[in-house]
Parts: C-alpha cells; structure tokens; sequence
C-alpha cells in the first residue's frame, strides 16, 4: 500500500483544474443563502428581497501573472480591477465595491505604489465601483496582490454558466489573441533590452500600440451588460474569457452537461494580431484559443435572439452552437483537419 | 525641487499605517451603498432591507506571516479561516463565506494542499461558514494565500471602531500574549532543529501546548458575539487583536477622537505566557501590548453595563478607561514609570 502521507504528487501533474475539483469536497458546512459556490465566476449569496450579491476573489504573483520590467505600476493597477469587475459582468451584475490586499518587498518604493493605486483608483472611476477595503502588509521576495470584487444583481437577472440548451448559438464579444499578441512583443523588446546591456533602453513597440494596449490595460465589457439591461434578451449562458477560450469552452460545456461545436475561422481576431502572429511565425488561432486575459464575454443565446441582441449591440460574433454530442467539443476548421476534444 | 518621479521612500521608513493613509485618497467612485470602507475591520455594504454585508480580505505570505518549518498545512488552513471571521465578529457580525486564493510553488505537492484545504474545512465546520470560492494559481518561490470572508449584519446590530465615549470602559477577552509566547518556543526549536543538523529533529514542546496551540491553532471568540446576542447590552466599540494591543487600542481611540488610558497590571496574562517570557529574559508586558494573533476582543462599553454583562459573559476584563485627553494614550503602569503616547 503506498504511504499516501508522505507521497508527494506535483501540482503540475494533477493539473490546477483537478486540484480545485479535490477541493470542492472541503467546503466546511453548507449555507442555504450561498446559492452558488466553486463552479462559477463569483460566488452567489441571497441578500433577501429578490437581490444577490456575487463576490469574486483572485491572486496575482510577481513572476507568474504580472512582469514589473515592463509593466508600469499604474497599468498593473488598471489591470487587476479589469480582472475582478470582468468577473461581476460575467454574472450580468453590477460590480459595486473592491478590496485589494498587497504584499509588497523592500524593493519596491513608496512612489510605486502610489502609481499602482493611481491605477487602482482610475480603473474603480471607470467602472463606477469604490475602493473600499484590503490589506497592506510586506513580503520577503515577490508582490503579491490579491483583489476582491463585490457586485450586486437581481437574483433572476443572474446568467450561470450552465444553461445553455442545445440548438444555442456560441457567440464572443470583439477579438480574441490580442493579449497574448501584446505579450509576445513585450517579450521580444524585454529580450532585446536584456541582450543589449543598456540600462537605459527604449523598447520599439510602433505599430503595436494596439496588442500592447490590450495586454497592459485591457478593459472589461460592461458595454455588453448595459446593452443587455436595454433588451428583454438574455442569454443562457456567460462567461468572461480570461484564461484562453479553450478554457471557457470547456467551462461553459461542461457546466452545461451538453456538446460545444466551434467554427474556428469565425473566431474573430484582430487585424493587428494576426500580423503579430506572422512575425513570430506562431498559429494565429492558438493564440485565440489559449491567450488568456482577452476580458471579453463568452455566451450562448437561443438562435431566434441572435438577430434581435445584434440590433441593440453589434460588437460580437457567432463563432458556433450547442450540440447534443454531450461531453465533446468539436473544433471544426472547415477543412480536413477538423477535431474533437474529450471534455469528460 | 525634489524629483518626485524618480524619488525612492523606502515603505519600511513610511510605515504601512501611513501608506493607507495615503490609499484612503484613492478609493474610486464613492458608492451611496458603501457604509463603511477602509478604516474598519470589514467593509460594510448596504444590501437593504435593514441589511449589511461585512467582507474582509487579507493577504498571508509564506516567510512573513508563516513558516512552513514549524506549521502544519493542516494548522495553516485552521488559523488563516480564524484570521478571516475574527474580523467579522469584530463588527458583531455572523460570517457566512469564505473564499480562498493560493498561489502555490512547485516545492509544496498535491497532498500538502490537501491538508492544508482539510484545515479550511474544519475550521469552516466550526464557524459554520461555507468555503464558497477561491482562485488557485502558480508561483514561482512562496506560497500567498488570500482570504477573503464575508458576513452579514442587521445594521443597527453593527459595533464599528469609532463609537466610544469619554467614561467607557475598556476590556479585552480572554489573554493576551500567548501566540507571540509559542511563537517563540516554536522558534527556539527550530533554531534547534537547524543547529542540530539532523532531518529528523523531534522539538520539545512539552509543557508549552497551551502557548504552542495558541500560535499553530487560534480560535476567534464567536462565544463573545453569541452572548450579546442573549442581552441588549452594546459595545460602544469593538475590534479583533490581530495586530497587538497597542495597535488596537491606538486604532480604537483615534477613530473615536478620545484618549485612552490602561492600567497595564489588569492586562490579562495566562501563567504559560509569563513562563515563556521569564525563560527568554524578555518582559511579558511587551508580549501583550506588541504581540500580535491572539484573536481575542477589544470593546468598550458604558460603565454601568460592565457588571450586568458580566453576569452573562464572564471571560473578560476590564483593562482602562476612555478619557477626555484627546490624542494620548496614557499606560498607567501603578508605578513611576507611567508612560504617555501621542497617537496624532
């Protein structure tokens, strides 16, 4: 028998996705009024009188989600709030508040974080949220930030993950891939500044203003929800694309119980990236179905709705619709080298 | 004129309580709903319906708040919850929720996180709280977690900071002191431990449980809040001792615009804390004005309702009084060497 107490499995090998499954069993005791727990993006809790209030937590580390070489102070703040209220929308909410907990090294000067809370402060102004809590405290090595949004929703104008129905259209909110475009040029200029030896280097990002844009200052689409709030149109299901759409897919589906089939050449890509794409001689559509932190909104929408929601917001496309084959997504390319991923 | 641009302030000679004196300018867009916002131990949100929602979030950094030689994962999961909803009790709020955000280093495996989750659930089991959300992520050299806990509150049931009054009285529950007392065995036997040189090191912690259980396992003192609830009687004010009693009674009193005063001879002291201090030539007075994550409570409350909640409520003590002398803490030591603090 193996000795499990001292076994010693490495994170990477069971994949983030399974150990949060192995969590899921540890959820302490049950609450009637959390609605919605582990599973979607923000945890649902009824406030009484018809209103729910969804709360959203995540992380973010030096070295692994945020680059400081060349990520200004202010954009990072922008940048973490977008992230947050990007969950809210997800639910069609209204984010109303955010906390914002940083752990910060002696590296790092006064004058930084004021920047960082610049950003903080005119990202919350932007999305008419208010900075109303956290925690400041030192770390050893590394910044850590972590940040909490609360939004509020009427609790039948909440939209789960999970219900779509087959027959439904897949449709996505303006481009996919321009984070990660802006990402690789950043590399490339970070690589070049390092190889030149100059402390004093100016990186050449002409002509890419746009991809770093998104990379460095994405914005979240509260534009779709207010455009939702103007209809009697709702979608079935919705999600943010912040981890690559492959993830989102796949959490819509899954979460559904039902087939996804994508048609991957409508999925639509910036004109800027796909020339970003060229020079680094990468696939366009891996960057579409794996770039994350592109900030747009995934949804389904019963077919007969498509042409109606486009007359009252006209930035996204169909990229595909819900099937019955249940537990597969099929990436259909239009030629032969169409394929199908097992989601179970 | 000084370069403000280019200019480096260390944040250590700042200090972190002027840092967020300096984020409370940039707090985004005031929302009507916000009640409360950085100042108290929770943000207070209005949901209506003679409602509020308190949420704190906290960010805990491995090598900072915790160490990993000396902690079990399991103990880890326990006091980062305890942190969490002592905060909530300190506005006299239920909690409800939490949510729980890890950034994990390739080092800590799979089982690791899964004692340190069982730790979550267990101390969510005796909150009676749900674990309802989270984020779980990479890093790259320590592990951060971020906890983030809400609750909920009639209004007119919520104790703030601010509200005491020339005449209360001041007391704490419970003992303080005790977490710095184990924290110090527990690095004496890790000192110890690296001196020896052997992997397999067995610390001697006999005779130091109490003290030692009281860093690796805190319980937040719901027993306070559950017997207010039996009585009418209030608090003027009420906080969590997470950071110290100085901290926490500076806290107290300059958000009330009073001055304090303490009898420091009344301070609760348990008899191990006192040993522990006596072993490592240190003033024990010192472990409980500076140590801090003793969870227990700090409150005010009106003269004449001291000895009729007493009636209900019996482990605490009264420890000082709320003066007129504005701006000062005076630490009445029964003895010469009575000292004054200016907390402007």
């Amino acid at each position: 028998m193996k000795d499990k107490e001292n076994s010693f499995q490495q994170i990477q090998d069971l994949g983030f996705a399974k150990l949060i499954e192995r969590f899921k069993k540890r959820t302490g005791k049950k609450n009637d009024k959390v609605l919605h727990g582990i599973g979607e993006d923000c945890s649902i809790f009824d406030c009484g009188g018809g209103l729910v209030q969804c709360t959203t937590t995540e992380i973010f580390q030096e070295g692994v989600h945020f680059d400081l070489t060349y990520t200004p102070f202010h954009h990072l703040g922008y940048k973490l709030v977008t992230a947050a209220v990007s969950d809210i929308y997800a639910m069609n909410a209204t984010p109303e508040q955010i906390l914002i907990a940083v752990a910060i090294p002696n590296r790092y000067s006064v004058e930084m974080m004021e920047k960082f809370y610049e950003g903080v402060d005119a990202a919350s102004q932007d999305y008419g949220i208010e900075v109303s809590g956290g925690d400041t405290t030192a770390s050893h090595q590394i910044l850590s930030i972590s940040v909490t949004a609360t939004g509020t929703a009427k609790k039948e104008d909440l939209i789960l993950r999970s219900n779509s129905s087959e027959g439904d259209i897949i449709c996505v909110t303006g481009d996919l891939g321009s984070a990660l475009a802006g990402l690789r040029i950043l590399l490339r200029e970070k690589k070049s500044w390092q190889e030149s030896g100059q402390q004093h280097f100016q990186p050449d990002l002409s002509g890419y203003q746009e991809v770093v844009q998104r990379q460095l200052v994405p914005k979240a689409r509260f534009d779709f929800t207010e455009a939702l709030k103007t209809t009697d149109i709702r979608p079935s299901s919705l999600i943010d694309v912040s981890q690559g759409l492959m993830n989102e897919l796949r959490a819509l589906a899954v979460s559904s119980g039902n087939g996804f089939e994508v048609y991957s050449p409508a999925i639509p890509i910036s004109l800027s990236t796909r020339k970003v794409a060229d020079e680094m001689n990468e696939d366009v559509d891996k960057y579409a179905f794996y770039g994350g932190e592109d900030f747009e909104l995934l949804f389904t929408i019963p077919e007969p709705l498509v042409e109606k929601f486009k007359a009252e917001f006209d930035d996204f496309v169909v990229i595909g619709k819900v099937t019955g084959n249940k537990g597969k997504l099929q990436i259909n390319t239009g030629e032969e080298n169409s394929y199908e991923v097992d989601l179970t």
